[in-house]
């Protein structure tokens, strides 16, 4: 197969339909940028607007459906969020009861799709400023974490930020604050450099989403508010039902990365 | 009485409530964000939420309450949105049937207050910049347009964009775009520098809202997206009540200018 990070955006979401990538698509479709999905019935999806607008660091809002519809009208037009995602989660009542390559079976006529931002955009900025992405080296999914920085409440959702980590030295730490800090619609400039216990984290190779990643000598840990706050959100707040995609496997829009950038 | 510039907002909102400020803030409160006010009754509150997340650069949101709360918790902790504004305005079934300098006769307890970023917050930075602000100067309103751009539709809302102007020589305005693309969550940069016919506005003398003002030999005008699209909007999706502060009177908040800059 063709090296996966010089296929556009439409021709990855292709091979994810036919069920040939499954995991995570950090690298993949260069240029184009990623997106966290969250599918919440109509009942919930006011609280959950308000809660994006209130913690839109964690959760920058790239399009919203109209109720009932799973197609892209914006990032990708035409694309179905249903299938185009190379793996779903399934939370019922707070808990996750199952994944899935394919959520046909799940979805009902009150749904609405949220696309959030993901840091994934930017990573080929940072690639091209010379600064390492470890999990992309070590072929791993981003680790996650959750913090003990709470989001700000909005009707039924409630919980922590959780972040992403990237480890790389002082000095790159200040040019990835300033190439991020481009980039508001996909979290923007990290949340916290350096000391993981000042947020909460106690032990960083034991992500509780995605994947473990070598940090080196001299490197320090480096943070971002991340889209998959939602997931750890759904778990305290407990809607009857709401599907995500899987940490690390996003859905890749037709948006480049720069048309995202405010400078 | 002090120059209103060197009073803090916490100083202005006491004389709007007490009656002796009713009219444009622009200037007031140096260094302190300015917000545009919409209270919508709870059944339109979704509609027009989604609305801000797909028009953004016009509606961008600083502060959403709880439905029936009328006092900020976020950007101006514990001021009233009813009375803390110079002149309010009530649209009825999409017609302005009234302008009042309180609001507490028309608050119902199923209303909820959205305060969207206003362009006078990034004007003291244009001033530290060199950039001359006519309506300033001429001690006017900011004049203000309907333009020929639809704003995305979401649910009952939906019609034109509104701009507000301000004329300035060809490298201020090269200069402006700089300094505003540091404000985001205030518009951000311009979205149309030069001929006015090509966004649909036919005579520069006659602003939709705001007053006019001169433009000099030399210049041109530069045009940002405006936080009075919301009124526009309103005339045209019609909802049973609506309220607003009047044109270029704003909701003056505790938030610095420059927490609200990307950079």
């Amino acid at each position: 197969m063709k090296n996966l990070a010089e296929i556009n955006a439409k021709g990855i979401r292709d091979l994810i339909r036919k069920g040939k990538i499954t995991n995570s698509t950090a690298g993949m479709a260069k240029g184009y940028a990623q997106a966290n999905l969250v599918i919440l019935k109509k009942e919930y999806a006011y609280d959950f607007l308000l809660f994006c607008q209130r913690n839109s660091k964690a959760c920058p809002l790239l399009e919203v459906t109209d109720v009932g519809v799973y197609r892209s009208k914006k990032i990708a037009r035409g694309a179905d969020f249903r299938t185009d995602i190379p793996k779903y989660r399934i939370y019922r009542d707070g808990k996750l009861v199952e994944e899935a390559t394919d959520i046909k079976e799940y979805w009902e006529d009150d749904m609405v799709c949220f696309l959030l931002g993901c840091s994934f955009t930017f990573e080929n900025s940072l690639l091209n400023g010379g600064i390492p992405i470890r999990h992309i080296e070590e072929n791993r999914n981003v680790p996650m974490y959750k913090t003990n920085i709470p989001c700000e409440q909005a009707g039924v959702f409630e919980g922590p930020m959780v972040v992403s980590m990237r480890p790389m030295r002082h000095e790159e730490a200040i040019r990835a604050t300033q190439i991020t800090t481009r980039f508001p619609a996909v979290h923007g400039a990290p949340i916290h450099v350096g000391d993981p216990s000042e947020i909460g984290i106690t032990n960083l190779s034991k992500p509780d989403f995605g994947e473990e990643v070598s940090i080196k000598n001299g490197e320090i840990p480096v943070f971002w508010a991340c889209g998959v706050t939602p997931q750890a959100v759904a778990m305290k707040s407990k809607p009857s039902i709401m599907i995500t995609h899987a940490p690390g496997c996003m859905f890749i829009s037709d948006i480049k990365d720069e048309e995202l950038s405010v400078l």
